[in-house]
């Protein structure tokens, strides 16, 4: 049994370059696994038919929310084939992740390969879906193979990662790893000011179930994911996959400006409280942001109020997100936008709820699963960071966690022209199951633990 | 018969001071009219009790959109009270307006009295309410006292003269005065972005009706409206009561920025095309305008997207006002935000979708009856203007119209907090009979359009 400890502890010493003399694999199992890369594809474009009929649909992308009949129906898809391959056990959880695990030969919690089938609205076909349904095919091969391992072997569609429709996002797997609890998650609120949840839009299409929801009540020996890179390091190095070495840190902060009610048409300007005007100023100084401190900056939402045509805005809340990989520099940007947004409020007497709704610091994937990644990439790939969260930034706080990256056309994502081609989907799928296949052997000869302490 | 003539003609020659010699009223029904300030006030007060559950109606003010359930049960009560009264004839017309006519002793068109029973979301008791309840306090009073007019007196409750829940506003009365189409306004489009329309919902409470839409289907002699004043004039003057002279110009126009789609937390801040910041970025500009131009500007409604937490913003809508006296600063003002969100959107290679959605031009009301109201106020009134449209902007463009103001607190409206005393609605309810009884008269011995012609 693989010993856990905080994902932190892992990023001391390992670098991006002090790993990268191990290049080969130690399973023989992993050395010889191949994996359909036609299948992979088919599937890809197949399950993207489950999309809501609109213009991203239209043109290629997906548009799959997390707990909507589309949503559903992928889910289906997916239980009848893992049923199909014969999973030992089939449950959903109560925020309806989808777990099916196939017997190992070892006494060892199961190695986990778990994505996402949801998409946000304007999404692509690959992000989330490439990294379940690579790991479908991954699962598919090893039976083909006949391949026997030491660990059980788990599948899993994360819900709500994308915390497109409800938020927050890794609406499942935070639970899973501590960080919320399941009421919290049925309790997330609509993004478009509405009264739906997810709890209830879950039980609208049958996926609150009874299994499992935390790594206590289900543990894993370790967690790999596929995923598009969603930037340009690997298209720009000629590497069709990449190992996932860690990921910046995010804030994505709610400020809500309450101003006074008032008409629109008669009201004198100077005795005004326009909450969208201070909103509007406070939009400009986040984008700004990163001129002053590096990173990323975006305003994702903004709602505004009374609806009508002829009332000055009494309130408007912004929802938005800053992105940086130090986490000095993320804190900074943190004060500076809360200082700014003060300041602006007080100058247009209107009053401010600022609140942090979700924070993820900078961290480091856990080394001896990057390894595995990286002996599975071989020459083809070279390592990156992430600069968003996923399945794996929470899986990582409870067990050994790696992500692998397969190149992203023109690092264009969350779009329907989201783009990585056939070739790269097929080797980013071959590297899980490489990976998966190492770690397993790693852990059936207890290396994993030995060979990357401290 | 009152010959028809534009409105504009009326302004020539008769400004704020030059006709205040006149104070006498001709009628001596007008001199001797008097109403019930109780039963004005109590019907105030009684009907605000339908409006929907929410913080503006616990703050005492009226939320009442048209169309919905609580509109209504007020227009049910208010066809009740007509029809106890003895109406001859009480019709709903197909934008849901209801027009009560009881008969008078000449052969010619009817006074109408009207205003509207919506209100905004966040609205206050009296800004629409005051001219309908303060309309039928006239008729009650007319028939407790044995008046008998020559003109038959027609009361009418104007369908969403808010456009708070469906643009566009004066939704009936622009129909009513040629400027649209039943079609047209049925197919008024939510301002929150659904799918509901006026038409689907004044049918989903009963209102629409076969009764008449359009000036020539019922042509009136006039048409005159209380309203409270939404500004300080009367208040700084220490007037209960005024009449409207004319006017200021609003045009509302809709820009829609268009972006692209993109990852919030990974895409290149200098690659974007943030619809949203650019947006954000006009709203200051559009706020900026009236310190170049005088006026006044409100950004009244934006809705963006794609929903989600994790999406950079490709489309962005905003609606806004620009109000000015002035016709030629009016149409400055309007290429000015031009110009700039047009110089915005290049710079942030973001396409704009730019439409004036409405415009009505400066102007006053016919002096015939602006005459009869300044007689009823006597030296308890004062002249002043409107700064926003109403239902007799719309009739003012195909009969004679007039309005009486009622002083207002701090000049606020559109919120919870307005107010107008019981003193004062009384005094406006008894200004409105005068008017009419006024114009009756003038009506009756042919002397209305004699005395103004010029």
């Amino acid at each position: 049994m693989l010993a856990l400890r905080p994902a932190k502890s892992c990023c001391i010493g390992i670098g991006r370059n002090t790993c990268r003399g191990y290049s080969s694999l130690t399973s023989t199992q992993a050395q010889k696994f191949t994996i359909n890369g036609d299948r992979l594809w088919n599937d890809i474009h197949n399950t993207a038919q489950w999309s809501a009929p609109n213009a991203t649909t239209e043109a290629g992308g997906l548009s799959r929310l997390s707990g909507t009949s589309y949503d559903k129906k992928a889910r289906d898809w997916f239980r009848d084939q893992v049923k199909a391959l014969g999973a030992e056990t089939y449950t959903v959880n109560a925020t309806g992740s989808q777990f099916a695990t196939f017997p190992g030969k070892g006494e060892v919690p199961p190695i986990a390969m778990g994505s996402h089938l949801d998409s946000v609205a304007t999404g692509g076909r690959f992000d989330g879906p490439l990294g379940v349904l690579g790991a479908l095919e991954v699962v598919r091969s090893m039976k083909e193979q006949a391949i026997e391992t030491f660990a059980p072997i788990t599948l899993i569609n994360w819900t709500n990662e994308e915390g497109a429709r409800f938020f927050p996002p890794l609406g499942s797997s935070c639970v899973y790893a501590g960080q919320s609890s399941v009421n919290a998650a049925h309790e997330s609120k609509a993004n478009d000011g509405g009264s739906d949840t997810l709890g209830a839009a879950l039980a609208s299409i049958g996926y609150v179930g009874s299994g499992p929801n935390t790594f206590q009540e289900f543990p894993i020996s370790a967690h790999f994911e596929i995923h598009v890179e969603q930037q340009t390091t690997l298209e720009a190095a000629g590497k069709p996959v990449g190992w996932v070495e860690g990921w910046q840190g995010i804030s994505v902060l709610e400020m809500t400006f309450h101003g006074e009610d008032g008409h629109a048409n008669t009201y004198p300007m100077e005795r005004r409280k326009d909450s969208l005007v201070t909103a509007a100023k406070t939009i400009a100084d986040i984008e700004d942001l990163p001129s002053t401190h590096g990173g990323f900056t975006t305003v994702t939402s903004i709602l505004s109020g009374p609806v009508g045509c002829c009332n000055i805005q009494s309130w408007t809340k912004i929802v938005f997100c800053l992105m940086h990989p130090d986490s000095g520099k993320l804190a900074a940007m943190n004060q500076d936008v809360e200082a700014r947004a003060v300041s602006r409020a007080a100058a247009a007497k209107v009053k401010l709820d600022n609140a942090r709704i979700m924070h993820s610091e900078p961290g480091k994937f856990w080394p001896e699963a990057v390894e595995c990644v990286k002996r599975a990439c071989g020459d083809k790939g070279i390592g990156a960071d992430t600069l968003t969260a996923h399945d794996s930034t929470m899986t990582t706080l409870v067990c050994p966690t790696a992500m692998v990256f397969a190149r992203a056309k023109d690092g264009v994502s969350h779009a329907a022209k989201e783009w990585t081609s056939k070739e790269d989907c097929a080797e980013s799928a071959l590297v899980l199951g490489k990976s998966v296949l190492e770690f397993d052997y790693l852990l059936q000869h207890d290396m994993t633990a030995d060979a990357f302490s401290q």
